[in-house]
């Protein structure tokens, strides 16, 4: 028969396996314990932290190359790729100095930053710059919160070396910011056969 | 009869107060020579430096109160203010992290960051959120340009308590960005009658 802790240990093995993405926070309001049992658990099961965690499946899952821009200058963590067609990166806002003061509401620019820099990755170009950019901010995100910006390219006008990207970001499973991006790229050589195809229809 | 020396300070006087946001270097091209010789000019003239300059023509233009953010939290310098009807404000991108290392271009937050700060400073209401904006990027900026950004409010509708400030920003005298913004504001108190009576036109 199982103890209590190993119980909690296997479900937060669970929760983690299934959510890799999760907090201490949320695992601990969940599986109605502290944090610091939460931490001491995930110590004994050698599970790394929410970061590490990110990183690590950022590092495991970019099957493809940024080209556009070095991956340091990203705003957030790239966790999926594939040029010319779509892409996701994780954002979490932690200093002070990113949200107002008055009401901890995200400042508009940390998630245009974050869907800029990924709209610009998924570009399958060495110079490749924004253009346009249509936003809409639907809900207001909070200091500590954590965004998944997801890109969606939508095509290339090949005449004016434009590729539209549209970009979503959640927070958790509700859309919080929205944007389409017309980037303007050097040449058209990283584009596939098949992107070349669909996206002449523009 | 006026010594070479008495007569290159004239100049720079005249220069500083015809565009007083001129750099050290610029007055060196202009005047042909170093950018030493331009700095000791300055200092037997008294005369503050650039970023002293504008941190003062700011203080002493702000006629009114900033209300829908503390000042410290606008990104750039504002140096003129008018509630609900325009704003304008200076940034000059310093630092690395803010510019693409491969090119050196100013990253295009920076530039969205000083313009919604701007649109957001110029709202008379105690909260104002950035509903919508609708981006340009015209041309690129490089480090250590200047950029003067320029707010004008377009007007409000009243019924979804939504007001649209236009923003232009420049470098020198080319427009190097603009944005429309749609910003949401709590309420229409602030407003005066001939803006009330102006934008409910819209």
């Amino acid at each position: 028969m199982m103890g209590k802790k190993e119980k909690r240990q296997a479900l937060l093995k669970q929760l983690i396996s299934e959510t890799p993405f999760i907090k201490d926070k949320d695992i601990a309001k969940k599986l109605n314990v502290s944090i610091q049992t939460i931490r001491l658990d995930r110590l004994e099961l050698s599970i790394p932290g929410l970061r590490d965690r990110i990183k690590d499946i950022a590092y495991h899952n970019l099957k493809e190359e940024i080209r556009s821009l070095p991956i340091e200058e990203v705003i957030g963590e790239i966790i999926d790729l594939e040029l010319e067609k779509s892409a996701v990166s994780i954002l979490e806002i932690e200093e002070k100095e990113h949200v107002f003061s008055r009401n901890q509401i995200v400042r508009g620019h940390y998630l245009f930053a974050q869907a800029n820099s990924l709209a610009i990755a998924v570009i399958n170009d060495e110079l490749a710059l924004t253009s346009k950019a249509n936003i809409h901010f639907l809900k207001q995100v909070k200091q500590n919160e954590m965004i998944i910006a997801k890109a969606k390219v939508k095509g290339t006008d090949l005449g004016k070396r434009r590729t539209t990207v549209e970009v979503e970001s959640f927070v958790r499973d509700e859309i919080v910011f929205s944007c389409e991006f017309e980037i303007y790229r050097s040449n058209l050589i990283g584009l596939k056969g098949e992107d070349r195809k669909v996206t002449s229809l523009i």
